[in-house]
């Protein structure tokens, strides 16, 4: 049993209530809590020693990762952090230094971003270091950017570069708060989703929350990051740049579609307001079912074998 | 260092902001989201395979433990549950019948208390099962009981019995939010909060949340468990029973202060209220410093050694 498959039968168990905009299965939950204008974002995520980092990861970064992997999540949404709340899981005979090395890199990038950590809970994990963080933000009301609004037709956008996370960009990426939040005003966006566990799975994630049968994206048009490309050229074992940057997981950006007749409009206002960040048009949401690339060689299929967690 | 020593040290340094109205050391942080009637609790908490449940623990006994421990927090401030996340850290080769089961536990307590269950993240954990809960609640604006609030002479409560929480009341206790919703509008309750790293800790951290030097506790009136009992009748090595019902932990029952006053009519009221529910006056808050137990032998100071997580 796959990830995948026990989530799916686990979701629509999940019991809800009238607080309840948008449950499991998005970048955040979304709850009505009573503000007249604003509705309240909800996540949860962890990095674990061993899975998301290695013992000898500075816990600067461990701590600046498990804050950051949720803001992107906000981001997604178009929403502004607001309050965290994290979980430290120890393993016997931890140093107490690290821990406060943890907090530094994680409060840092809290103030960075005017995020108040407001309770945390330690607790001891014999296997290692596990940091959780349960994150609220705030979205303008019945605003909020789901993965559920494409629709066949349109164009498919990501930002920055893709692929080779591993090499560092999975501790020190940017969430894209700014431009989540740009996107969320942008007229003719229609869904947006953050890249987490590869583009190739990520997209099969959007196109059936919409459902959308399927997607052609121009293999010369998919931002393989530098970082890939390096690791391809010095490593027999690694995946060929374009496989890395559509299966490698953590890249950390924001994937979205747009109206087609928006989607010239985005590419010159993106550049206006992010000049330091690439935008990249990586192709459309189609009738025929699948994620399909065009490339020199013709139209393939898309590698699918992106980051599986239980793999 | 103490897990206290390091959370003293982490506590000042976290970030805050204006949606911060409690932060950090309360049972739950208390955020100001902009409804007009009420403010919102936050609080995170885990159970740890080998810390808080063995492994042959029933899987759905794990997962209603899990929620209910936050559900008990919630229950301190005097509020309401309303939504919840949960993180699953699992073990390579786990049972996903096991994750099933957890989930049907931790669902059933949620639906009985109207929350919601809005989103879970699956992770594996080297070192064995982990669950983490995030819960958020609501209560009315300002209303929120704080550890704070108690004062030299006011009566010391406490609810249910206490001690021998390791027979199994740890896994199947029942949360006492109508009772903290009760004392939220009872006039004269000055403080609350739940129980559960041990009376002896908890009374601590009460007092010097408070700023109150100490308090005398009548050793006839503190209610032990019968379970503590039993234990120290069958186990040479058990702790005698009045030690154990002051120093386990885990018993997530409420403790509260209220002005010495309206102690009695408290009394009188709560029998009405909850006739299933024992409530003791325990002692009372003292301007000489430390806790004291009276009892047959005259006065002595209180056994302090209550659950230390890192011990």
């Amino acid at each position: 049993m796959t990830e995948s498959e026990l989530i799916a039968h686990l979701k629509p168990l999940l019991p809800t209530n009238d607080f309840v905009v948008t449950g499991a299965g998005d970048d955040c939950a979304v709850l009505e809590l009573g503000a007249p204008d604003t509705q309240t974002l909800f996540k949860t995520d962890a990095v674990v020693e061993g899975i998301h980092f290695t013992a000898d990861t500075e816990p600067e970064r461990v701590g600046r990762k498990a804050l950051a992997r949720c803001l992107s999540d906000i981001a997604a949404m178009g929403g502004t952090p607001t309050a965290a709340v994290v979980t430290l899981g120890l393993p016997r005979g931890f140093d107490p230094e690290r821990v406060k090395a943890l907090y530094r890199g994680l409060n840092r990038l809290a103030a960075q971003y005017q995020v108040a950590v407001v309770g945390g809970e330690t607790t001891t994990n014999p296997g290692g270091w596990l940091v959780n963080v349960a994150l609220l933000g705030t979205v303008p009301r019945g605003r909020a950017r789901l993965r559920s609004g494409a629709k066949v037709g349109e164009a498919l956008f990501v930002t920055g570069d893709l692929g080779g996370s591993l090499a560092g960009k999975h501790l020190d990426f940017e969430p894209r708060l700014a431009e989540g939040r740009w996107l969320l005003e942008f007229a003719g966006v229609s869904a947006v989703m953050d890249l987490s566990d590869g583009l190739a799975s990520d997209l099969t994630k959007l196109l059936a929350a919409s459902g959308v049968p399927g997607a052609e994206l121009r293999k010369s048009a998919v931002p393989v990051s530098r970082a890939a490309r390096e690791h391809a050229r010095t490593s027999d074992l690694a995946k060929p740049p374009f496989v890395a940057a559509v299966t490698d997981g953590e890249d950390f950006e924001l994937m979205f579609t747009v109206q087609s007749n928006r989607a010239v409009a985005v590419l010159d206002e993106w550049k206006e307001q992010f000049p330091g960040v690439r935008l990249s048009c990586i192709g459309k949401l189609t009738e025929k079912a699948g994620v399909w690339v065009r490339g020199d060689d013709g139209l393939r299929p898309l590698p699918t074998r992106g980051y599986e967690h239980f793999a």
